[in-house]
């Protein structure tokens, strides 16, 4: 067996944290391996909110060689009793000696209590290794600890003269199965998929995690789409009909409305939906930033996927609530008369175009992905 | 020296060849490689029309050691008497044993007789090596003879939601300075740069090669400025104004059009254009196949680097007349009011979408470039 660095240790602990990624939330996804004379002696991740924490995994595994071991950890280990105990009082019980923590914990009241303890109680602490990896597995989390929202990740589907769906909202389907199995990939890691009331109408879509279009095998697969992310339904006027496909489906779906129509209110919550009033914005909509506090403060939601047409991603981009989009292009023009991605009113000059980062480009079976960031402050 | 192959030895004319990209028009782009005993004895590639062809160059280079040797040649050595003499015979007096050609002359009407013409004076011939590689060189040359119309190459610049300006027109700049030296490379290969009017007025593009922007250092950038490639205006109406910037640069600009004003088409003519009536198609603008086969038949036109809006682009999308398009693509947003890439009329439906094949996409500095082809016959 090949030497252990403390990098190889930690690419290791952000393998094992990533098999958390569609089960975890509202948790974050953290890995954790214990190594003593270069070998490693225990490793862990935390599976799903309830169950222990990814350290207490690799101090299981390790029993009694955890004593004068180092623990490497994507995330601060926590200092709080919650549904487990603290995890940095596991470290110190077991006699780790070091710990190597990838992040200190997003939240900003309790950030570095837990390395604080560890070092109180004699153990070397180190933090920052590998950090921008252990960062890019929990934005969610991060974002609704650091600044109280989500991470809201815009999809489209759109063909390369950028159209969403014919002028009549025809649309199915623009983009091939593996683009599909991708989308498919991205609702099973948010805690909500948000959408407009026109698109909830036009595509009917279900919103849903299907366990057979994960393209992720028998149990696994079963086991990822038993938590179905929030469906967030942005509905001021409370138009969507009682027969929409998702208020139907499992897991819950949220109507979001200024209306004051408590009859329609009901029968759409007899309908199966939850509804919720919200203040409206300047424009007499949802006030969308309000919206997105909502999802974390009272919702837990980490990532959002914004699934929607050219107008709530129009507004939501406006507002600046956009952290990322994955535009998902297939090869094939559908024309000028099609629908456009974004509806921005008032982007009547150059000088007002919104710049755009692009973090990757690549072929994703016969179509194309490409992940961008709105550039802000520019 | 490392021993030659055959692939290494075409490969090398093919390099060769590469070096005429910009100055052979209307001839093609050729190179030769001439080897004995597994080393070069001599090389050359066609520079500019009346000057000579490759083979040439390579014989006289070689001198005596052309006696016996192996000819490399990227496009099959030809058999008539034109400006210079039929490289066939000159193979042949040199005593050249053996003729390794990549492809065969593409004009039906001479294809294979230079090749008949080695074999008949004893030498041994091949054909086809690396011949992908060698059609890729001269796709306008190979066009032209063989289906009596030019290459046409869409170029577009436009932002990630596919605009290539705004509702107003404006459009400097959407893509970066090497973007736009690419185009300045693009306009440099083509034999004609076609636009429409209404591009023409609103941009007031010159439509020219300039040397200090193609990012090729010195003489060689001004050798390739030297000739510009032909504007052709596609204007029904006559509507250029007289004070179009493209009426006022070196080389020759053609207007195309249906209109009969003799007074306008004079008035044109003093400000520096050549006018060209044509019989309108069905819709009663400028027939774009017939316009197609009158630049390869009477302007000799390889390739024809179509800049233009969305109107002519679609026009010609319709028609099947586009052959590739480089899109380059910048990473911002324009919104759904800004000008859509193509007009396609009548596109309504999912069914009737244009397919596309993608063959490349890359970064040209902070802008990205995408090169695609019409899927046809699907």
């Amino acid at each position: 067996m090949p030497k252990t660095t403390p990098e190889s240790c930690m690419a290791r602990a952000l393998k094992l944290a990533r098999r958390g990624l569609y089960t975890t939330d509202p948790n974050p996804r953290v890995g954790c391996v214990l190594v003593k004379g270069g070998r490693i002696v225990g490793e862990g991740w935390h599976v799903r909110a309830g169950e222990p924490h990814a350290e207490i995994h690799a101090l299981r595994a390790a029993g009694e060689a955890a004593r004068g071991a180092t623990a490497y950890v994507t995330l601060e280990p926590c200092a709080h009793h919650g549904r487990t105990g603290p995890c940095a009082e596991a470290l110190i019980e077991a006699g780790v000696a070091r710990v190597v923590a990838a992040m200190s914990d997003p939240n900003p009241e309790v950030s570095g209590r837990g390395l604080t303890l560890l070092r109180e109680a004699g153990a070397a602490v180190e933090l920052g290794l590998l950090e921008s990896e252990a960062r890019a597995l929990n934005p969610g989390f991060i974002a609704r600890m650091s600044r109280g929202r989500p991470f809201v990740r815009l999809k489209m589907a759109m063909s390369l003269d950028a159209r969403t769906a014919m002028a009549s909202g025809e649309s199915q389907w623009i983009t091939g199965p593996a683009a599909r199995r991708e989308v498919q990939r991205l609702r099973a890691r948010s805690s909500a998929v948000m959408t407009g009331v026109e698109s909830a109408i036009f595509d009917n879509s279900r919103l849903t995690v299907r366990a057979d279009q994960l393209g992720i095998e028998g149990e696994q697969g079963e086991a990822i789409a038993a938590r179905q992310p929030l469906r967030v339904i942005v509905d001021t006027r409370l138009r969507l009909p009682l027969a929409a496909a998702c208020l139907s489906e499992p897991g819950r779906t949220l109507i979001v409305a200024c209306s004051q129509d408590a009859e329609r209110r009901a029968a759409l919550e007899a309908a199966g939906a939850e509804v919720l009033i919200m203040p409206s914005g300047r424009d007499g909509r949802v006030d969308l930033a309000a919206l997105l506090d909502h999802l974390a403060a009272h919702e837990a939601c980490n990532e959002v996927l914004l699934e929607t047409g050219a107008t709530l991603a129009g507004a939501m981009l406006d507002a600046e609530l956009i952290d990322e989009m994955q535009l998902f292009v297939a090869a094939t023009l559908l024309g000028g008369e099609a629908r456009p991605l974004f509806a921005i009113p008032g982007l009547e000059r150059m000088a007002q175009q919104r710049p755009l980062l692009i973090d990757d480009i690549r072929a994703v079976g016969h179509d194309w992905r490409i992940i961008a960031r709105p550039q802000r402050g520019v």
